[in-house]
């Protein structure tokens, strides 16, 4: 990676990984989430998080690369966080390590998606900054939504 | 884990793990950072990070827990991505992915701290609850720095 259209491919194949591998682990999270609101965001979180494989196929298209993801460290780290608390959490703690774990998750697609849109407009990729801006809108309304219900247990 | 407060407990210690891993990377960041801003940031928040631990000694005690940390696997891959940049990335694209990876970290924290701080009013612990929000306001205006440093190298 040399250049900032270098950094801008390979930070698209990480996240465009992170987004299937959270397809893989969403349903195991609906499946331990025990309050009907939590399990109908993430439910909800799932049909949009295959969506947004399809939108960064989209933007692998404007650079003219094929769609492939490159294992991403900090995902799978995130994941595995995730899944230990399933294992290890019951009750309220469950409940509440749960939401915390798919804001992590959320924050750390905010900050992907935040850092590739100001690359793309940079790089005067406009449908690049529009397609990328579409999932950070979408993945900050997930956020707000699950602190929407961490607060409402509390 | 079986009670919020048990959750509380369980993720103060992975983020008192993450901010002893993030002074042990910052160094390397440093380094790596060709850019006097950039570099400069970086200090600054080693300085502060260092900081941080010590204020969550005192989260730690307000609950009457020693201070000790539990292997967090979010960071662990946070950093190895941004260790991975390190060796991988040159010139602007460096830069870029450096600033960008820091980002990642901090929103990692972001969140966590978000949740931790909640929880703490939920617990009715207002020491923990001011202590913890000292810290996150401290990794948002980080977080709003790298964001400055990022758009004035476009």
């Amino acid at each position: 990676m040399k250049t900032k259209a270098d950094a801008f491919h390979h930070t698209l194949k990480d996240i465009y990984y992170a987004e299937k591998a959270i397809t893989k682990a969403l349903p195991k999270m609906i499946e331990a989430a025990s309050d009907a609101e939590l399990k109908s965001a993430f439910e909800d979180h799932l049909k949009e998080t295959k969506e947004h494989v399809k939108i960064l196929q989209k933007v692998f298209a404007t650079i003219d690369q094929p769609s492939e993801g490159e294992k991403c460290d900090a995902i799978e780290g995130l994941i595995k966080e995730t899944e230990g608390i399933i294992d290890e959490a019951s009750g309220e703690a469950l409940h509440a390590a749960l939401i915390g774990a798919a804001q992590a998750v959320e924050h750390y697609e905010i900050a992907r998606y935040g850092t590739l849109r100001e690359w793309a407009k940079d790089l005067k990729n406009n449908e690049a900054h529009d397609l990328l801006s579409q999932i950070l809108d979408m993945e900050k309304a997930t956020n707000a939504k699950l602190t929407g219900i961490a607060v409402s247990a509390a």
